[in-house]
């Protein structure tokens, strides 16, 4: 007796070196975990049915780099330079780890509802995230922010040098170690935890390297920053007189563990290195597109071999966190950047949102396609939603194109995760989101009425002149 | 007595040089204009009244380049080189005059629920294709396809001159007159067309000094796609021995009537050009970076002062009809395109979709923003959707940049137009969506079976490789 049953549906199992089409299939599932796909085996009974006629069925989408506890402060930070210290930072100084836990609530329904089913939430406050994610039901990824940046923190100019404290790092490590021991294979499995070294330019040697050595004891991955930004070259230059990615593999640290975030700045020489290395890279095209009008060198890094992954980023300065709006964006801007539009077909993107993306953040055994064994996390798909229609099935298909260039997540109808239905004709079945929203709109208003905002602050001189 | 009122909403009336926000605010209506902006005056009295609390109340969005009657071609034409020839054009020939229509009305379905309330549709058979927008209630501003193609077009190689036929530019031109006669300014003046010559490369110099005569005797536009492709420009270079924009204008065809879509391949000296000469311009920056790999030169056309307006394009190659889409993708291409976050504010393209594209298309008078006296074409859009949560007021907004980098157009609540509620809480009140879609499910099949797909096409190529 199967749980559940989801029958009639133009499946895309994401197996074999493409997208593994059924034009017409199931996909059985029991418990936590896929039984069959494709035909109906003879006899076969379920507690639960879902019909998915004129319908997609496909695995979750992996969201490999979402910091939600700053949703919150969705769209205060953008359209400026130094978004970093002129736009994000006055607000988030604002934030308490209460208004974190809020915001994350807001992003975590957001991606739900655009289909995302597994989230590498990498943040601080993770141990009070983390009660969002097991409550909504989502699969998470998560990595608690380690940092050596001091409590108490001067002014500093732009271009001046953070200064580092070692106590702060030790807390932060701590605060990791004890996050992995409670969390690290929780909810079935359904939890699991990476280190999350903010960037090379805000930890020292010494503690990347006993983050290293913790990744290792508790085999897992390493989740980090890596040449995200002018900013951050610049403070590895005036450190150590090198730059992230050859300082980095120079220490060792780019190796199989690392997932390594952005590479806004690498050059292609440096791309190349990360990827014979062994690390995995996540492609944040929307956050880096707004914050710094960058398309990172993913095309390089696939060249060189390397798995890639997908991410949101963080909602102040995306400024929305939908996997079907970092695949479209990641392929129509790397098509831009090569001025070719044959470069990262609709296939080649779907995949680095589910098979592809699961390699990347190493959980391709469990996740990211559609087969007896794995877990059972699935999207369902309307496809008479007008920007899905009219799906056409022979003598060639538009349905993969049109998910990467056409849908916006609205028409995702059901989400399973880990065999448990979270959403069903859009209706979240395991949070109440009016609830969600109400919350996030009052924290919202308390923020931004904290926020100490200087004269120097894009929003301030943008709402003078009318432009918000 | 009013006969409606929207109100408590936080109304964007894009007036003034911002965004001309009230954070809370009413919008009355009476008959198909706005009665008032803001405050509700004493004793005012509705028929029927929307409550638009937690909601943003602002004008509905123009799509200033659409072909809507290629709709049911939707993700047939994507990821390949000489996207005309190898990918539209087999199916493209196997549609009827009835598919036309049929994908038609999904198209204008998708765009009023994400927003869209003015059509600049350009397509053929448009006698017909206007009974949709008479449907649905929508504000359309269309033109009917000129070209001088020959009915029986031999077999091409791609870089072989088209010929051009006199007697099928003729018989085009008649039934643009037509158009004009029977449509121009009817449904209270919501209908309007203008002339379609398909591109200066497909009609000849003589069919075109027809075409602006006919434009000056109506007092209308010309819609013309102008340096559009390397194809177009190839051809004009064969044909004439000049690039597009510089033969136009010799011709005297570059002026205050002419609506120049894509300038894909202008350079930046015939860009400035269009803009000095008056010129408006459509920038389509889905379907471009989708087709093309290319940013259009839609900043140097601004530092020209030129109009400029947003287009979706069409379904095969775009491949959605959604300006929410547009919007982003304008500014997020254009900031990578600079390499500078700063260019292309939220607030500056929110307005190409809305007042500053009004002007584009020669409406300012009537559309583009809430003020008395103008046509009632309003959005409500639910700021309690989790994308646009959560909304902040003071001491700074994020409102329009969360409209222009997060919404994905199903916040999109209630759809007003020239006065008549057209969809209300994303329940389409004028025609039935699912119908509609189940005519272009059955049609789309029918369409797919009778393309004649030879080897050379893509789509065909990339089935058997398991990527559709």
């Amino acid at each position: 007796m199967l749980d559940l049953l989801i029958k009639n549906g133009v499946v895309i199992t994401m197996t074999g070196k493409g997208v593994g089409v059924i034009p017409r299939g199931s996909v059985g599932i029991k418990g936590n975990r896929i039984e069959f796909v494709g035909e109906i085996p003879t006899g076969c009974r379920a507690h639960r049915e879902i019909d998915a006629t004129n319908k997609a069925v496909m695995p979750g989408l992996i969201d490999a780099h979402i910091h939600s506890g700053l949703a919150l402060l969705r769209g205060l930070a953008q359209d400026t330079d130094h978004w970093m210290q002129k736009a994000l930072w006055p607000f988030a100084h604002a934030l308490t780890p209460e208004d974190d836990k809020i915001g994350s609530m807001v992003n975590i329904i957001e991606g739900v509802m655009a289909g995302t089913t597994t989230f590498c939430d990498y943040d601080s406050n993770m141990d009070s995230l983390l009660e969002n994610h097991m409550k909504v039901g989502t699969r998470a990824r998560v990595a608690e922010t380690i940092n050596e940046m001091p409590d108490d923190m001067p002014e500093l100019d732009i271009g001046d040098l953070y200064p580092l404290d070692q106590d702060s790092g030790q807390r932060l490590l701590d605060t990791s170690r004890k996050l992995l021991d409670k969390w690290h294979g929780s909810g079935q499995g359904r939890i699991t935890c990476m280190l999350g070294p903010q960037g090379p330019d805000m930890v020292s040697a010494q503690l990347l390297q006993q983050v290293f050595e913790l990744a290792e004891q508790y085999d897992t991955m390493v989740h980090m920053h890596v040449a995200q930004g002018d900013r951050e070259i610049d403070q590895m230059l005036k450190r150590y007189g090198k730059r992230s990615i050859p300082w980095l593999d120079e220490q060792g640290f780019i190796n199989q563990r690392l997932l390594a975030v952005h590479l806004t700045e690498a050059t292609d020489e440096e791309t190349r290195l990360v990827a014979q290395r062994g690390a995995s890279m996540v492609l944040c095209s929307g956050s880096i597109g707004i914050i710094d009008g960058i398309i990172p060198p993913a095309a390089t890094f696939l060249a060189g071999g390397g798995r890639l992954a997908l991410g949101s980023d963080q909602a102040p300065g995306n400024n929305c966190n939908n996997m079907f709006n970092e695949m479209k964006f990641t392929s129509i801007l790397n098509k831009c950047r090569a001025r070719d539009p044959r470069v990262f077909p609709a296939w080649q993107v779907l995949r680095m949102a589910t098979i592809d993306g699961a390699r990347a953040i190493g959980l391709e055994e469990e996740i990211g396609s559609l087969e007896p064994g794995k877990k059972a996390d699935i999207i369902v798909i309307d496809m008479d939603a007008p920007s899905l229609c009219p799906p056409i099935l022979e003598p060639v298909r538009n349905i993969v194109p049109n998910l990467v260039y056409s849908a916006n997540g609205s028409e995702v109808d059901t989400v399973v995760i880990d065999g448990q239905v979270i959403m069903e004709e859009r209706r979240l079945l395991t949070v109440d989101r009016q609830k969600a929203m109400a919350e996030a709109r009052t924290a919202a208003a308390a923020v931004a009425g904290r926020a100490k905002l200087g004269p120097d602050i894009l929003a301030v001189e943008m709402m003078a002149k009318d432009q918000l």
